[in-house]
């Protein structure tokens, strides 16, 4: 936990000097009740009373905190310099930021990235009233850019839980393929996945309610609902949207099924169609995904292959990035549509995880929808899971 | 769940009325990232695109969410008009407002409260660009009023389930009264809770670092650290604080145990003495406790006590409210110290729950605190907790 946490306090140094900004300031209270999305990434523990960590371009480090938790921002040993308050953060924070002297103040808000927005309004107001007479309100910039940056890159040890995560996630899948059979409800299913995650005490990577997403057959809400009585029958296509949270980073992946009808040893070909079109979006992506290459690029590979095979685009983009949460980073395979703002344009970086996930309706059958998940390499990109191959067939 | 999110809402629509505000605005995005402390009060579920949650005084609710979200929002059934927009949440949010035509707009920023202060800064500039040529952002107030008021008066039914956390936390103070002998550390005792809180699949009412927190003899943090290696001895005073979430709601209790020395068969004077000031000081400001009074008469009560007998002041208030969060609510029963704000000057209302936690040192021994939880009544205040009478007392 404090490795990790030190080695992203590191890239975060380089980052400032890439960018070229003195210091990055996380202002924050009370993360027990309302915790800033960075926390767990850069300071690795909470704080109750208006806390200031302040990350330097020179490499300082420096946590300002209520003197009640002095003892236990020393035993997290994630910053070097601990500067105790007892009555208000004010002093301290600006005699700390008067040594700095900083060109730039990266602060977290953004209106573009929740990821970046840990800041509340009520706190900008505290913050103001304390820059009162500095300088230092002027020289206020998001830290969108910095978070976007180190939450993308991901250091070796963040990519060993990302792959812990996938492999637990697909030995589940293994076991839902044993479980499916006409008869059981979407609703079973998913009870079914939820108590294998309680034994082995994994969290979950989203909202448990739609964590698994299970949908059987045609004409199913496909996406961002909850699993429901629909029960599994002969000839539905099934596809179920799932991912684990192990100390802290989060898989995302999703298989299809096809449940055999009477006198069927193979699915037909309309749904054998379908899921090889998605199987092949996939590779057709991943061959283009590699560092400077832009989201949208990416995603209108597979977004061209599976129009030109006579299907409806999907309504959503190719993939996003994730980490320690399932929507996770900046950039994003996704389309040039308004509602992605920027985000399809920026350029792609060595070391950010996506997903792959293209989906398409088989009709009268379901919805084949597969997600994988790869990391960009110097000259490529890598799967991280063991990409479906055939699509999984239930006997009735 | 859903029927107590319609009770909060029609209490809330009572408090508009008494404040005689039209209109309450909370306003989100991503809450599965970041979550506004109200959310699961007055929603009950998430939002992923910016949404906007209104009531209003005259009793309409109105959710204006992204449309994929509409199915979802639809099956919650906790708010009657549900507006799903595609492209921006603007136009449909000024159309509502439009028909409301409010006096004022509540919204969930607050520079003091921070279960009123879920509105990040970036949401808050959108906000201020989706209102830009209406006289809207004329009309803002802070929403903190309202939710110190509506978190503080508990309902028939979120009475019922603070009880059961309060009397399954007991229970577990019984089974550590069975565990605690000599030779086991803080961190022993705390892991043998934490293994029956798991057992039970119950949540934590704060973060399991400090929950519970355990303190043995002399010299210890005290409060606000971790459990540590420290073994219980003869001659400790040995002090625990913990609490359940069960159900969505908190409890926050402390007792107190003695370890006898060898011939001991009760505790030495000075350990009774203190244990019996501690118990007396609760009994009293209880006795005070009553709708009108401010907090700070009664920490008061119980701070003269202490004093009276010839200890230090406790370096805290004697109680703060708890409902879905450990610490919740407006109103406190603290001292008049510049740092609790204008929160022990806030009036008791029927209803509200509090703690009675104060605690002294007993010198050469260890800290004696007892923490009991009440509900506010019409004339006074009852116990929701079965006081501790004695002071625990562990064989050797």
């Amino acid at each position: 936990m404090k490795e990790l946490i030190l080695e992203k306090i590191d890239q975060a140094v380089k980052i400032l000097n890439e960018k070229e900004i003195d210091m990055w300031l996380t202002f924050v209270r009370e993360t027990g009740n309302m915790k800033d999305p960075m926390m767990d990434m850069i300071v690795g523990t909470h704080a109750t009373w208006q806390s200031a960590f302040i990350i330097t371009k020179s490499g300082e480090t420096h946590a300002i905190i209520g003197s009640l938790e002095f003892e236990n921002m020393k035993s997290t040993a994630t910053y070097k310099n601990i500067h105790p308050y007892l009555k208000s953060v004010k002093e301290k924070l600006l005699e700390v930021i008067g040594k700095i002297n900083p060109n730039k103040i990266a602060v977290n808000y953004s209106r573009n990235s929740i990821l970046a927005d840990g800041l509340t309004h009520g706190m900008y107001l505290e913050l103001m009233d304390h820059f009162k007479n500095t300088p230092y309100s002027d020289k206020l910039v998001s830290s969108e850019e910095i978070i976007a940056t180190l939450r993308g890159r991901k250091s070796p040890k963040e990519l060993s839980l990302m792959k812990e995560a996938i492999k637990e996630t697909l030995k589940i899948f293994e076991q839902v393929t044993e479980f499916i059979r006409p008869g059981v409800s979407e609703k079973q299913i998913a009870d079914f996945v939820l108590e294998l995650v309680n034994k082995k005490g994994y969290g979950l990577a989203w909202d448990k309610e739609q964590c698994p997403a299970v949908f059987s057959g045609p004409g199913t809400a496909g996406a961002h609902a909850k699993p429901t009585e629909r029960k599994v029958q002969p000839g539905h296509v099934i596809n179920m949207d799932f991912g684990l949270n192990i100390n802290g980073y989060c898989s995302d992946l999703q298989r299809t099924w096809y449940v055999l009808r009477p006198g069927e040893n193979k699915a037909p070909f309309e749904v054998q169609k379908g899921f090889d079109v998605i199987k092949e979006s996939i590779q057709l992506a991943a061959a283009e995904l590699k560092p400077g290459k832009l989201g949208w690029e990416i995603d209108l590979v597979a977004r061209d292959n599976i129009l030109k095979h006579g299907y409806e685009e999907y309504p959503h983009g190719l993939g996003h990035q994730l980490g320690r949460f399932a929507h996770d980073g900046g950039a994003l395979l996704g389309p040039r549509w308004e509602r992605y703002g920027n985000l399809p344009y920026l350029p792609i970086e060595e070391g950010q995880v996506f997903t792959l996930e293209p989906r398409l309706t088989i009709e009268g059958y379901g919805i084949a929808t597969i997600e994988e998940e790869v990391v960009v390499t110097k000259n490529g990109c890598e799967f991280l899971s063991e990409p479906q191959k055939e699509i999984y067939l239930i006997r009735s």
